[in-house]
């Protein structure tokens, strides 16, 4: 064991000879120390046990099922295709491993280690949390600060800043398992068009590809495809195609023929390329560990970004496998002995079973290899990885094709440090109300993790939704950078216009709502990458009653706004609770209703038709007509709804949304300022932004008095 | 189709030639009408579709998933073996098709049908409430009244009164699939007694049984039953035993070979026994829609009677088919052909569906018969009487056998109709928060399908529970007239004994708290049942404000209780919304808090080491000592505690708690009238129960005044 004292004071505890795994890219070291830690070994695996009081919280642990205090519940960091959520499930696409121990003392660890670790947080016993780390080589970073929010910067700054998409890819997306050819997807784009929905693009699944096969475009189903890409560019809309981990065995398929000829497949433990089975049949796996893979596979995103294609998804890559090995085998001759006998229903079980979990079963990890540094390394031992080098390799091979663009990146699979090259998304949920509210709980925790690009799969994936809880889900999504309405193939139809009248009509006002809000969200969202601070908080982060702690279903999004949708069938609003004074906005196509709420709680009317937030004291908010995309977002005349009872300022943030050249400070700042004088409000701007030339001032104060001003910037 | 109007007003409406399904046994019919309903047939199938507006409400549907008001989801009456209660799930164990649109006006429906039915309650369109009922011969009555209330007492009169259980049946019971023998049976008693729990019974699973052999014990684990369960029963103990559906295909075997030589058993087409595999492996399922057959099972409970049990749980009897017919082969014989090929992904999804989808196959009950009147009739179409058939069967046999005297039976599988032979618990549950809340919403909703003897398998049947969940669990359970803490094999054990010292303390208080409450619990009971009232009520029922309606986390036990559980981890309390002023009671081991709370919504503090509940204005609560079990309570020293701004009075019932004598007039009455007077309480007792010698009166007022006062009854 070593240890060492970074920079900003975190503790670094190295254990064995860890396998790097690229998480931590800052924080030098700086010292030396001779501390330890209070853990155990034994056969192989480590255990930390840490005491709770009964008032502590667990925050953080990313894109797992539960609260966004983690106590009560079992997690498992093992990147696995979930397809069904249910609520006592450990483990899901990602491994997120930084947590927060919240109480007297406030203690923030992260586990870098790129395989299974398991944790009870206080759910077998609720005096301890409980960790069971798989190995006995890996670091521990032990972070300190004076709250949630110091521990969280520090940990943002030394894993590095999260990826940053184009603004376009702040519009709304419409997806489905299941747009088999141009003229479904046409008729889509058509739909939204003539019910004048905005729409910035569409998802495609694996429906566009020829027999399920990477980088490969149906010449049945999607002929032509630069063209038809093109044509739907023009009209302002972008395709978002998906890539999938597994490449399909077939002679003649140039992937497959390259992946082989330069030695790119992870192989089996006689050395030759592994065969698991996924969508096409038989797949061999990138070893995206090796660099010349990442490379290699990284350019063949030029297949489609030659299609004018400027986003993608990468899907499967946990990686998921449907079965491997002999498992099938084994399970076809179990079937084959139990033929014509009278089984026992032990027997019976075995051989259902057999057949039930042949997916993504350990075993298969064990047997594959990834080659690191000349070394042959089982997949189980570097686990968490793959979904993070996959998307590192497809940001490598964006950013070369696409030469200082910026590229819409996402990515179902993750561990920390996939952040900085890609989003995500939630993964696979179902139509469900509870995925709703789980939804809202998942989303300051993945920041904490360092995810920032993020949204789950409005409407939901899996099963069958309704109006209700598409619009209610809405109401959540349109404050999520990604915005993604997605459907499995089997399914209902999802979109706004698939249900009745109304439900279009409401889902209309909410994406309407959603372009208005667009220059809020994007300036949140690069202010709180660009300064490793969060963009969705707890309510225990900012307030300290206990309510603030208990209340999971609310949250607050920057410094400005709290949000609490609606998670239930059958409401015409919520219970809400109101940690200080905040202004009630009921957002409805630009138009609003807003009304002072006292500090307490109330049950607040919240029906489908409007978007409902709502604004803290001394806080500004701007917002801007609605627009059919991204690119013809008018900020020209900016609105503001402050709610100012002595000073207030906000920078919004812009820039050309496009390149990396924000890097180099050319972005744009319109400061504001709101001092309350004794009848008046003074207002101070200072603007650099070009693109805004006036903003109208709607300036309430706690009487309720109400002011309107309009000022020239530029 | 000819209609008919009953005495009580309901219209009764016939088409074509229904199987009569004994649901309805009183309502004598009055008049013919000629009036006709818009229903459409179609394909032999019938549609029905119901304009809803928006505020319209949908209640009862009994023990399906869902909300209180049912709107918003899809349903489905088809008893079925339903391991996973996920969110989206429509058909579980029950046919409950009875149910109340509520708005404008309110109208009660029941339609009488024996199979299949699936309500779209205004899921894929908001406007209608659809329903296809899968045949053409069918009952349907509209039951007009002033309000819910009414609507459903006319509904419970018609259909006939519930089952009443013997006073012990509302005692605490432990169970587990796995208490393997006798030692373990016997462990479990004694960690009850030894930590101080009130124990009334113990429930046993198919661990008791030869071989999941019907009226089998065990030689090798559970032998000389009669002096084991003797020894219990002197220490106050009741066994509850597992009667399964199925019949296990053995030869030598009595069961199977009487019903053989009987001809008991269900037929496939040829006219040979039907077999299907459940848990012994190969079983035929006995017709139980034929008398002798009933009266043939109900009789074999007598194996079991004459080792001194008196209590019994019907398993397995919608029925549930592991496989049958040739499904299995089918799937064997598919996958022996997919032997070596390279499948394609559909292929090896058909391959692993055929295995994964074995279980009750809607073909299997499609081709298996029925003898009704001498003629034969597939078990689809009277699919939901079979769970009915076999617990009357059972009521049949054990009223014989038990000779006046009350005996504990509940069925998975019901129907409406079965309330009368025998309570239900709500089937295969999970350790789940969401399966706790669902607890609550589904009880008002059984009570509605006139199902009173009813609970949920506390702490969750499925998955591993932990202490804070059981402990919030038995918060909610210690109401409801079954309670019972069940897990199943492979799952963590569940007693109150098995988590932290803190469980396990926090465990006895609320046990105890049971027994206390166990005369308030039992005379609502008995009053509901024999006035054709609920027990557990939704608020909208008794209040109009728009969040009475949108509350379903709260209810009303009685009229005078509102109880409102906490079902989320990590909290210290919940929100309560107060229709009224109420009297907030922290109960604790007969000592108690209590506070006056005030209408409308406040956050009330509820941790786990007592309960919590609350008292309506005017309203008279009586309780008792806790004891170790049913047997020893004693009503001696009665306490009250009331809560009186006028008058309030409460009548307690009471009988003997083992007989029908009840029915003939042998039962007591505790009529208690407080007049609150200027400044003092005027206090009226008239007691015929010789068990009760003392009242002790608390009484407290809206002004806070308490006044205790002591009055000897007898």
């Amino acid at each position: 064991m070593k240890t060492y004292k970074l920079e900003d004071g975190t503790k670094v505890f190295k254990y064995g000879n860890p396998i790097e795994t690229e998480a931590v890219v800052a924080g030098k070291i700086k010292t030396k120390l001779e501390n330890d830690l209070d853990i155990k070994f034994e056969n192989g695996h480590c255990e930390i046990s840490i005491k709770l009081s009964p008032k502590d919280a667990v925050y953080g642990l990313g894109g797992n099922l539960g609260g966004i205090n983690k106590k009560g519940r079992l997690y498992e960091s093992y990147c696995t295709d979930e397809p069904l959520h249910i609520e006592d499930r450990a483990k899901l696409y990602g491994a997120h491993n930084f947590f927060i121990i919240s109480g007297k003392e406030t203690i923030g660890y992260f586990i870098d280690f790129p395989t299974r670790i398991k944790y009870d947080a206080a759910y077998y016993n609720e005096n301890y949390f409980n960790i069971e780390i798989y190995g006995q080589d890996f670091y521990i970073y032990i972070i300190e600060g004076k709250d949630e929010k110091e521990i969280t910067s520090k940990f943002l700054k030394i894993i590095g800043r999260a990826y940053i998409p184009p603004k376009w890819a702040f519009g709304y997306f419409q997806s489905r398992w299941g747009y088999r050819n141009k003229d479904e997807v046409r008729k889509v784009y058509q739909n939204f068009r003539e019910n004048g929905i905005p729409l910035e693009g569409i998802y495609l699944d694996l429906d566009y590809m020829d027999d399920f096969k990477d980088f490969t475009i149906s010449e049945e189903r999607f002929d032509d495809f630069k063209e038809f890409t093109a044509g739907l560019k023009e009209d302002g809309l972008y395709l978002v195609p998906i890539i999938d981990a597994g490449v399909k065995v077939e002679e003649g398929y140039s992937i497959y023929e390259e992946g082989i000829a330069g030695d790119h497949f992870c192989k089996d433990k006689e050395g030759k390329p592994y065969e698991g089975v996924v969508w096409p049949g038989k797949v061999h796996f990138p070893d995206f560990m090796k660099e010349e893979t990442q490379t290699w596979f990284g350019l063949k995103y030029k297949v489609l970004t030659d299609c004018g294609i400027e986003g993608f998804w990468n899907d499967m890559n946990e990686p998921a496998i449907f079965y491997g090995g002999n498992a099938l085998d084994e399970a076809i001759q179990y079937a084959e002995e139990s033929k014509g006998k009278n089984l026992d229903v032990f027997s019976y079980f075995k051989l259902k079973d057999n057949f039930t979990n042949l997916a993504n079963k350990d075993s298969y990890y064990q047997r594959f290899y990834h080659e690191i540094d000349g070394k042959r390394v089982s997949n189980d031992e570097v686990h968490n990885l793959y979904g993070y080098y996959m998307t590192k390799s497809a940001n490598i091979g964006l950013s070369n094709l696409l030469k200082g663009k910026r590229f819409l990146l996402i990515s179902r699979a993750s561990s920390i440090g996939m952040h900085r090259y890609g989003g995500i998304w939630t993964g696979d949920n179902s139509s469900w109300w509870s995925h709703l509210e789980q939804n809202i709980k998942m989303l300051p925790s993945l920041n904490m993790c360092g995810f920032f690009y993020i949204g789950a799969d409005t409407g939901g994936f899996g099963g069958n939704c309704n109006g209700e809880l598409l619009t209610r889900w809405l109401q959540l999504s349109v404050f999520t950078p990604l915005l993604r309405n997605h459907s499995a193939i089997g399914c209902n139809n999802q979109e706004p216009y698939a249900f009745t009248k109304d439900v279009l009509i409401n889902s209309r006002n909410l994406i309407k709502a959603r372009y208005s809000l667009i220059p809020y969200i994007y300036s949140e969202y690069m202010k709180a990458v660009n300064h490793y601070t969060l963009m969705f908080k707890p309510l225990s982060f900012e307030f300290k009653e206990n309510l603030a702690k208990e209340i999971e279903d609310q949250m607050l999004l920057g410094n400005e706004l709290m949000i609490a949708p609606v998670c239930e069938s059958n409401c015409s609003g919520r219970f809400v609770y109101f940690p200080e004074e905040m202004l009630e906005v009921s957002f409805l196509d630009e138009d609003m209703a807003i009304s002072i709420k006292e500090k307490g709680i109330q049950y607040i009317e919240y029906g489908l038709e409007d978007l409902k937030f709502f604004i803290r004291k001394n806080s500004i908010f701007p917002y801007v007509k609605p627009s059919k995309n991204v690119k013809e977002l008018n900020q020209e005349n900016l609105k503001v709804l402050a709610y100012v009872d002595s000073e207030a300022v906000y920078e919004l943030y812009d820039d050309d949304g496009e390149s990396y050249e924000f890097t180099e400070g050319k972005s744009y700042s319109t400061k504001i300022k709101i001092n309350k004088k004794i009848d008046d409000y003074e207002i101070i701007v200072d603007n650099d932004n070009p693109s805004i030339k006036n903003i109208s001032f709607k300036i309430i104060d706690s009487n309720n008095n109400i002011e309107h001003k309009k000022i020239s910037t530029y």
